[in-house]
């Protein structure tokens, strides 16, 4: 079959897994598929289009030839093989946050700054998966009124941490389902950690995020308020507050925006139903609205609950959703090489 | 023993329940209980200090002589028999939404208002859950600096909804847990009715408020706007966000501030650490910080992630939890009582 040598770095995990299925559902010209992962996986097989493949470590050499290597992030995979892979002639697409803010390292989601692929240098980064949230729903409607100012109030789901924390939430809720009491009787931590394996559960709970940066900001607060300034090449300031929900797919971002110039909840709407990759869902009387729920399996961005914010000139209000293994990282990564491609940017021959 | 005639209305509910174990931890000097709820469950008994007690049907005769009378709410007990009872000479202490914005029924959270007390005719209302968080956390900060806006997000657990809400998330987490291919592969609401009973769960996912009010807005951040201008007598411009989450107890409230005057982080944590019911939780790197299950069983509103806005002047950032059926209900009606007792404010004599 004519098409391109891809890898799929990480393929066991959340992302990868996404990526497999993103890549058949879109049917991307994949002439030969590499998986690697961690040494720890290496000889179990995944399936692509009916066929098991066997994964391989993760290595320079593992990666040797291919044109498109997917790396999933999260196993360290993008620190150690990143740059090098990127230097042996491979077109890198990182979900990690490792090259993210590097100048020379575009930061790219498709249908807002496609334009930024255009000398890359190897490797490409896709955004936090909360930043793809956001901007989904905000670019369309800056492009309309500039944006000044907006406060966003994060939901994130555990698989945004990856596989390990999706069986986490399933396994503590398995437990203290047996145990309710303790979720009603001032739990000590010493007894949640007996039953859950740790005192701080996200099962029937709320967890701010837990990479803490100096004056008390988390890293996925800094990484929302840096990564919006890039893509959208735009001092748009952020005001940001993450917190981790007991919902293993999907994240939500309630957004409270202040616009230069009044904007009619009508004209928002218009523009964000026009938006690419965009899914208006605006009934809340009939129960329509974004929910994570909704948004899984999805590859739009749902956005709803599109009212006036009174308190505020330019004011505006609404919520958005996305699957944030799909847009918010897989989805996104392979629209990424689908613009390569369209763009004739990458390297090497096609076979 | 000396003390006065209660009587706690929907006494089988999640607020209910509560009433009764605070009363007794607090000592509050009951000379006699009665306990009412609706004919469905008349007949069944409660504990109330190591003795049985025999739920009556909630009806004026039931309440005939009693001096002080909680009213949990939800059941619709309220608007039946709040006014008659009041106007039988009994003090209703009220949880349900009825009265609140009445001209001639207080609304009072002790540590903030308790003044507005002076002058009752026979009614006293207690907040809306999410209300009452949000102003223990922000009343103390306002008198220090006055607040020109505040955005925030909720994060309420389903008990705000009372005891079925309670019985729903914890039934759909187990029908959930035995389906997760549910909450991963794009499910039909058909399937997820089939398997939860309804097409919109809350285990592991996430519903903006279900009643909603013309322009969009839902009743419930209707409340948290108008409830806060009766109890700081002030207008207080709020942009609010209303979201349920998959969380047995405790309400988590995310701030964003705008105060009229730079106010440094140290100086806001000082006041807060000061006032009367708040807990201080901030030390994130050490995992001290709000979250529901710490807020559980406890009667203060922990506050903590006190970090500046710099996206503008005068900005604070918060995070304010409660267990919502403590200080968000219960422990603030059995506070109302303490403060009418103190202040003399009850009317009939003490036996």
């Amino acid at each position: 079959m004519a098409g391109y040598r891809v890898a799929v770095v990480g393929a066991t995990g959340a992302v990868g897994q996404t990526v497999l299925r993103v890549l058949e559902e879109r049917a991307f010209p994949v002439a030969s598929l590499r998986v690697t992962a961690t040494a720890r996986s290496a000889g179990r097989t995944v399936a692509f289009r009916g066929q098991p493949h066997t994964i391989a470590e993760t290595t320079l050499e593992a990666l040797r030839g291919v044109q498109i290597a997917f790396f999933g992030g999260g196993d360290g995979a993008s620190e150690r093989f990143g740059r090098a892979a990127a230097a042996s002639g491979t077109v890198v697409i990182d979900k990690s946050s490792t090259f993210r803010m590097e100048p020379d390292v575009p930061l790219v989601i498709p249908e807002i700054n496609r334009r930024a692929l255009r000398g890359h240098r190897g490797i490409i980064a896709n955004p936090n998966c909360s930043t793809i949230t956001i901007l989904m729903a905000l670019a369309p409607l800056h492009a309309v009124v500039p944006i000044r100012r907006a406060v966003v109030c994060t939901y994130q789901s555990v698989s945004g941490a990856g596989r390990d924390q999706m069986e986490a939430l399933l396994d503590q809720s398995r437990r203290l389902l047996e145990r309710p009491d303790l979720l009603r009787d001032r739990p000590t931590p010493e007894d949640v950690e007996r039953v859950t394996g740790t005192p701080q559960p996200i099962a029937f709970n709320l967890l701010p995020q837990w990479k803490w940066l100096p004056g008390g900001v988390t890293e996925e607060e800094d990484k929302i308020i840096h990564e919006t300034g890039k893509i959208m090449e735009a001092d748009i300031p952020i005001s940001v507050t993450t917190v981790r929900v007991p919902v293993l797919i999907g994240h939500l971002m309630a957004l409270h925006v202040e616009f230069a110039r009044p904007f009619p909840v009508e004209r928002a709407r218009a523009a964000l139903a026009a938006a690419p990759g965009v899914e208006v869902a605006d009934d809340p009387e009939r129960g329509v609205y974004p929910t994570p729920l909704y948004a899984t399996g999805r590859d739009a961005c749902v956005v709803g609950r599109i009212r006036p914010d009174p308190t505020v000139s330019g004011g505006l209000c609404l919520l958005a959703a996305t699957d944030n293994l799909r847009k918010g990282a897989a989805l996104n990564a392979v629209q990424i090489a689908e613009a390569l491609v369209e763009e004739r940017l990458l390297a090497g021959a096609r076979l």
